[in-house]
């Protein structure tokens, strides 16, 4: 893949004080196209700038979109790297299978990253804890309205300066388990990084945070029984020792962060089981003392340790509202090994 | 509300020949903007042409998008008229609360519709069977990646000179009933007309297309036993003199073709049971000769009659793969009323 690069004339300062997650953007983005027949062509990168596009695009009527999320992590000598990139570029082709879009191969889909991340290498915040956020996704670009899979695509990477996801940083999360609305279902896109999931999500989203949650917990859709996951994380719970994590049914994105995580507890001798994990048995374990901690793995938080539940009308403490030792080594090892604090040893990581 | 015109200078020649569904668009659009706190402003009528979004506009990511569809009917008196277009209105403001969208008084919804198609009007196209397509969308355009409900939004309505939504015209439609991928589950966005819906049924339309089938007939998401709905149509059955038609359960779109046509079968003395129906039922109905007709209802296609479903490896014949007298007397009755050839007694034509 070759890539043009047409350099930004005016490039912008860069911020100071609080980043925030997601609001600024650097001078440059990827941008590739597909055509159905040639496939893709024009890789470049461009000042970062509008999206120009028919208002019959199919990606505002269908939402034939898919999209990625990874972060370039700038170590205390100042080298900048990226952690699992080939994993999100697989998940990617995963996601465009099941929405009838165009695989990119994993090797150009990383090559981009680089590039691009290395361009604007200055933009990779210096503070504690931020990095830069990579959003890679595709968008169906068909000037027409039939309901039909498009036969031309717009590949794009954009890159944002971030602090923490959470503002409240390591602070445990309240979080608030959704008992009416469904954000996806087996046979469904639930294990696709795609738009419709995130836009199911927003309204009990805007419930839990009216009740003072900072985050839904979604049940499976067929029984509304079962624990999936948080819209931006998976969850992990270690019960009487034991950690267990809803299996991958379907509808539930498999996380890189929960890939990592289950490597490494493994790694460490817990016993960790994938498997189906009901509200109630959650429920009864916090009742017993069995609920030793709960944690969310992603990765704009990383590890997101959950001080509180919400079902229904009972609120679950958990670990008293503390960071559990569990989830404090998680988050400890997994950024030690992002920020170059800790060595790598299962080449998780790829430099720039 | 006020709507600023500003003419097309170059105006496109109309089509000549097929005209196809959603391909051809006219010289101009509506288009108003909405930011949190001030309401929607600057409603306008501008030439048609692409939208200028930032890379990072939710729409793209979080599919937080709406739509709806309408026709005008062109009569042979030459009067342009819509069909039940508050309904439509109305609709638009329920998908809008589902996806934490604002709402747009039904008024102006219909002003604006109104006084696009009047500027347009040379557009609405003459040969039987043809109208003017009308495509209503709503798009959040917020530049961040938090997953939020956008405080900043665009509605927009394009127009495209359409023929016959199927090909095929009258013809009954062969149907594939899909058992393992699922479009909606209670709890989700089913009934809002939202673009991730559509996202979910690319792929099964793409394997229903492969085996000869022109559309797909949905199962409920929880039990996938009970019929739903095709991507574009609601559907009707008539068994053993009966009309049955699934019940709007909260995945289902309400549809306002369905609507109309049930107060048509009612008046008309038709017992119209709106429940829940198991494809088990209508394959067994089909075996017994109970199954006398079978039929979608929707504004593109009116009223589209089905030849034939696939269930598994069971073909299901239905009225001898013709057009039965129930379909037929719906389309001549809708389409009559639309193009003016039946006197509306109803109320549910609005005359430009």
């Amino acid at each position: 893949m070759e890539i043009k690069i047409c350099r930004n004339p005016s490039p912008k300062e860069k911020p100071s004080g609080k980043l925030g997650f997601g609001r600024i953007f650097t001078d440059h983005m990827f941008v590739m196209n597909y055509t159905a027949g040639r496939g893709w062509h024009d890789a470049r990168i461009v000042p970062y700038g509008p999206l120009s596009l028919d208002p019959s695009a199919m990606v505002f009527h269908y939402a034939q979109e898919i999209f990625e999320g990874l972060k370039a992590y700038r170590t205390a000598s100042g080298e900048i790297r990226l952690f699992r990139p080939y994993e999100n570029a697989r998940r990617m082709n995963n996601s465009a299978d099941r929405l009838c879009m165009p695989q990119i191969d994993p090797e150009d889909w990383v090559t981009a990253v680089k590039t691009l991340v290395e361009l604007e290498k200055d933009w990779v915040p210096y503070e504690e804890g931020t990095s830069l956020y990579i959003r890679p996704f595709m968008i169906a670009t068909d000037a027409m309205l039939g309901v039909h899979p498009s036969k031309t695509y717009q590949f794009i990477i954009i890159l944002s300066p971030v602090g923490s996801y959470y503002a409240g940083g390591l602070d445990p999360v309240r979080i608030y388990i959704e008992t009416k609305y469904v954000r996806a279902v087996r046979g469904g896109t639930g294990e696709a990084k795609t738009g419709g999931n995130y836009a199911a999500s927003i309204k009990s989203q805007e419930i839990s945070e009216e009740l003072g949650y900072s985050q839904v917990l979604w049940l499976d859709g067929v029984e509304q029984k079962y624990i999936e996951e948080v819209g931006a994380m998976n969850v992990f719970f270690k019960i009487a020792g034991k950690i267990v994590t809803p299996a991958l049914v379907g509808s539930i994105l498999p996380g890189i962060t929960r890939k990592s995580a289950i490597e490494l507890l493994r790694d460490w001798g817990y016993e960790v089981e994938e498997r189906r994990l009901s509200a109630e048995e959650v429920e009864s374990a916090a009742k017993n003392g069995d609920l030793e901690e709960m944690f969310g793995t992603g990765t704009a938080a990383v590890i997101s340790p959950v001080g509180e539940l919400l079902i229904g009308d009972t609120h679950i403490k958990i670990n008293g509202g503390k960071i559990g030792p569990v989830s404090q080594k998680l988050y400890d090892t997994l950024t030690g090994i992002q920020w170059g604090r800790i060595e790598d040893t299962r080449g998780w990581i790829t430099k720039i």
